[in-house]
């Protein structure tokens, strides 16, 4: 086998890292494909690009990791590092797991997931939340099979539209 | 009326002011209240301690009111700063907000809430977001009374009992 056929049959590589801000415009893509499925967001990309940037400049307040194949970010998760006082120790908010519609079927979120939860394992973290949608039996079944449970706390919130 | 009988006849003057490591003490005993009330946690009070003293000494990270009458803490409420790629910007958790149960009935919680709505109204934070208890009818009529509306989504958390 010649190096050129050896390329030619070569898996499509992909590996899990943190963002950087090249990596802004695939993340807002997949940020709006996310809020467009839930019911409680409307996508609106500047936002989405503020959010983003304001993680990546701070790190000490998340992290922010792309599951990229050929140089593309096709998913992404984004850890927000917290406070708790029933926990006494910081903890991880989990927020914005999605996958590329185009890129579903393979794995890549299961993938995606096990490396958050082993980085917080390793770094210290006591607890991971996450909110899921309340009417995706599928979402809920996913972070099921990953050990998440169920809480007996229900969420309720207070935006100000003044400061948007 | 001479000065001795004015003092006397004051009312108990109350404050709302953000809390210091001296309060220590009684914001663990009011944590331990709250925690013994819902059904996700169990108090520990050395926890307790523990992360009301990672928030005091990180004011980066949130802040702790307490609502206090004749120099003692009857109230607490947590704000936990964090970002928002839905918002674009720093939005706040609020947690652990609870009134000493020999203190309830004279609009504790409610001053206490309106202040924390206020303040992060003027800080220019985006959005507040609560965890309450799904069984508590009355803590949610609470909440929803002063603004906040029930979201579409569900908590769901993992523990690392190996990071306690």
């Amino acid at each position: 086998m010649n190096e050129a056929s050896e390329l030619a049959a070569a898996p499509s590589q992909h590996r899990i890292e943190p963002a950087t801000l090249e990596d802004m415009p695939q993340l807002v893509e997949l940020l709006s494909a996310l809020f467009s499925l839930e019911e409680d967001f409307v996508p609106d990309p500047k936002k989405q690009e503020q959010g983003v940037r304001l993680i990546l400049e701070q790190p000490s307040r998340g992290r922010i990791f792309v599951l990229r194949t050929d140089h593309m970010a096709v998913g992404m998760a984004n850890l927000l590092f917290t406070i708790s006082t029933a926990e006494g120790g910081l903890v991880v908010l989990l927020e914005d797991v999605i996958v590329h519609p185009e890129h579903r079927g393979q794995g890549y979120g299961g993938q995606l997931l096990d490396y958050v939860i082993q980085f917080a394992r390793e770094k210290g973290f006591k607890r991971i939340t996450l909110l899921t949608d309340r009417i995706s039996a599928e979402s809920q079944s996913f972070f099921q099979k990953h050990g998440f449970k169920f809480s007996s706390m229900i969420p309720m919130r207070l935006v100000y539209p003044e400061n948007s």
